[in-house]
């Protein structure tokens, strides 16, 4: 079985390990999986070869013997489902660590995607300054009650799995604005995540490509 | 096998079907299987006994033998695969069925809930009359992608699926704005949606509640 994704041709972080192909790099190497990459400038991005992969025109996508998948949260949870390693084997477990990449992705990540939005494409506007800090509250409210959740757990659910791979990815996003760093409950999950042999050789694997 | 829901005790729209128990009672309905509903106020929802349900205090949860889920994805997921009705059997149909789900709610839904910020949260603020234009561009962006791929089809891939319920679901939060009416492709869609035996028992359901 050969996997192939996609990634950015030149990241815009720069090698940060922001970009989402880290997240199913990160994937790939908690389950063991070697997978071929194959970069997408950002004008390819757009025209129909690569639509027709990814109807939104992102990156990353998945290809394996036939099957084309696209959405980060749905290749993770394809890893996770079909080649162990990342989904607890309990049924009851297991539902609940698929909640887990769910609110990453649908609860966590939408205020903090409005932060980097309101930094990035409306940093220039005129209500820029009095706005951010309105987003940022939005992003503490969703913080604090993660925070609260988590307590003094080394993961969100009992050992760690996909729902805790994609929240740490979420969560790394906020690192550039400091707000993480506010709670270092978080602080520290994150930096379990990070430490993880998988994360570092993912991250390793990205920053090849992006290095500067 | 007993299956208890949240809702709001109050609606914030009043019965148009758009709080998010909506779509669990949808997939409920396609799936055939009876369940109890415990309406939460707002206070209620910010307690500690909702806070153990769902850690970032708000609705549906999902109750069932001693399995608590939160996050709409997550539990449309868990009545898919665990009741039949909803995914396909065949692993590579399933994968993308799955797929769509996840776009639905990490893709598409952003933005559309950006612009629902921009026009309730602070629709008040200065810059809301020069912003909200800009916010609307960024959901048509999408939508315009979204159209493209759905084409002439009738759901998204192959036979109505839980990516399908979720996609409508997430557009009929633009309704209100208009935008979707832009788009007769996503327009039908959704009606065709709307029209499923399920998704009307359920909007009945929750109107029960919230009908002014």
């Amino acid at each position: 079985m050969t996997i192939t994704i996609t990634a950015f041709e030149r990241s815009p972080d720069g090698g940060k390990g922001l970009a989402r192909d880290t997240r199913v790099r990160w994937a790939l190497e908690e389950a063991g999986l070697p997978y071929d990459v194959r970069l997408v400038s950002f004008r390819a991005m757009k025209e129909p070869a690569h639509l027709a992969l990814h109807p939104f025109g992102q990156i990353p996508t998945y290809e394996e013997d036939g099957l084309v998948l696209f959405e980060t949260g749905a290749i993770v949870f394809h890893i996770a489902t079909h080649h162990g390693a990342l989904l607890p084997a309990d049924d009851h477990a297991r539902a609940r660590a698929i909640t887990w990449l769910f609110a990453a992705l649908n609860t966590v990540e939408p205020p903090i995607l409005e932060l980097v939005t309101a930094r990035i494409f409306e940093g220039d506007k005129p209500w820029s300054k009095e706005r951010i800090p309105l987003v940022e509250e939005r992003v503490r409210d969703r913080l604090k009650q993660l925070s609260a959740r988590l307590g003094d757990a080394d993961w969100l659910d009992g050992d760690f799995s996909a729902g805790d791979l994609m929240m740490v990815s979420v969560l790394l996003r906020l690192r550039p604005s400091g707000i993480l760093d506010e709670f270092p409950v978080l602080a520290a999950y994150v930096a379990r995540g990070e430490a993880r042999p998988a994360y570092q050789r993912a991250f390793a694997a990205q920053l090849a490509v992006n290095a500067p």
